[in-house]
């Protein structure tokens, strides 16, 4: 069975295509862990980003995944770093929850990026240009998550009708690949910037990551104290540099 | 306390302002149900929405909700229409993963949308224009939806950093305002038509959908399935029906 990333339909009378948006099970030791919509294909890649990103698993390769995707289910032996059911929550001084002198959060402690690499302003302006999507270009319904090396070669990319899926198939590839963390490599996406998708890059030790669309206040204040480098609006030519400047050159 | 929609940042050297992403907590009669990262103000209306769309309450305003700001929690009275720990998992015929004969949402049986209004497609077409983003157009970092009459006027609009969000805060208002189910009003998003916000307007009883960007499968196969019309690529005059047309007039 292949995976079916693009549906015919048909509207206003004619044949038109659309991006595949189904559900995904996860299981761990055989317990449904967490059901997901997203675009098929790279499944099991899917399956090891999400539980790296939520801190369900470390860096190592888990027994499994196995993919049984004519019932849309991957199965990853266990066991689990921690407990799935206990309760993630956010908190940032900036915010106003806490009032605490920073950003704290309960269930990932992501490691904060390491020093290097350094890459062209010009070239982090571009990567988006790089990611390259078919899919995107015949349905516009699809997001996209791209590995690169500092000097701008795309080593990876993944589309999902989710984002964060995206991210999470890079990463789950790269994992499976020996590639995590992923320093000094960078990470790019078509959209815009989340709390959950610094919240990923960090996690999986990614030092950079730039996206086409905005940032949110809270992705600035988790890639500051992560010592992420977060660019946003890239596009055109230029890009905006929001934290950790030192690793972006002339 | 006033809710803080856009925060004030420093990159590249000079001020900048971003949309503010914060996590809130919805609880009910005293536990902690869902986290969610949005952007604050409307809180109220944003755990209504959910619930309303999660199945967890009817179309009856419940108890409370009372906010508190400051806290980032929302405290909605119950009890629930279901239970909350129920699994809720999606599966679609088109999609092979059963092989039924039709979509069947365990969770969440949407109303079959009433069979008006009809909405002229050139008016349809520019909703999205009428949408009138304030705080987009300051960080092009937030998402909105809008709640039209047939004849193309804002009944009302909410922004949010993510997509879910601005919708359940719309239905929340409509709930909280008595115009729930929203027939024969039409919701408009900024963004893409996933399968989660097809499943929202079905059940808060919108008839017509329609969106910036490209629709789902999944998405496109729930609106046939509930009787919604389901329209896409509402930009520059011109826009895709892509289920349900006869509420599309010339």
């Amino acid at each position: 069975m292949v995976a079916r990333t693009i549906a015919a339909i048909e509207r206003d009378g004619q044949r038109d295509e659309v991006a595949v948006e189904e559900p995904m099970e996860i299981r761990v030791d055989g317990q449904a862990l967490s059901v997901t919509m997203r675009t098929p294909g790279h499944d099991e890649e899917l399956a090891l980003g999400f539980l790296l990103g939520e801190g369900l698993i470390d860096g190592v390769r888990p027994a499994g995944p196995t993919e049984d995707l004519a019932n849309n289910v991957v199965e990853v032996g266990g066991p689990l770093t921690r407990d799935p059911s206990a309760r993630r929550f956010y908190t940032t001084s900036s915010c106003g929850v806490c009032g605490r002198g920073s950003l704290e959060e309960v269930a990932v402690n992501a490691e904060v990026a390491a020093p290097g690499p350094v890459i062209a302003r010009d070239l982090l302006a571009d990567l988006p240009d790089r990611l390259r999507q078919p899919s995107f270009a015949r349905t516009g319904g699809l997001h996209a998550t791209g590995l690169f090396s500092p000097e701008g070669e795309l080593l990876l990319v993944r589309e999902d009708v989710g984002r964060h899926n995206a991210m999470d198939k890079v990463i789950g590839r790269a994992l499976l690949d020996g590639l995590v963390p992923l320093h000094p490599r960078v990470l790019c996406v078509s959209g815009r910037l989340s709390f959950e998708l610094v919240q990923k890059a960090a996690v999986a030790g990614a030092p950079i990551l730039v996206g086409v669309g905005a940032p949110t206040s809270l992705a600035v204040d988790l890639a500051a104290d992560r010592g992420l480098t977060l660019a946003g609006f890239a596009r055109g030519g230029t890009v905006n540099v929001y934290t950790n400047p030192q690793r972006v050159g002339q």
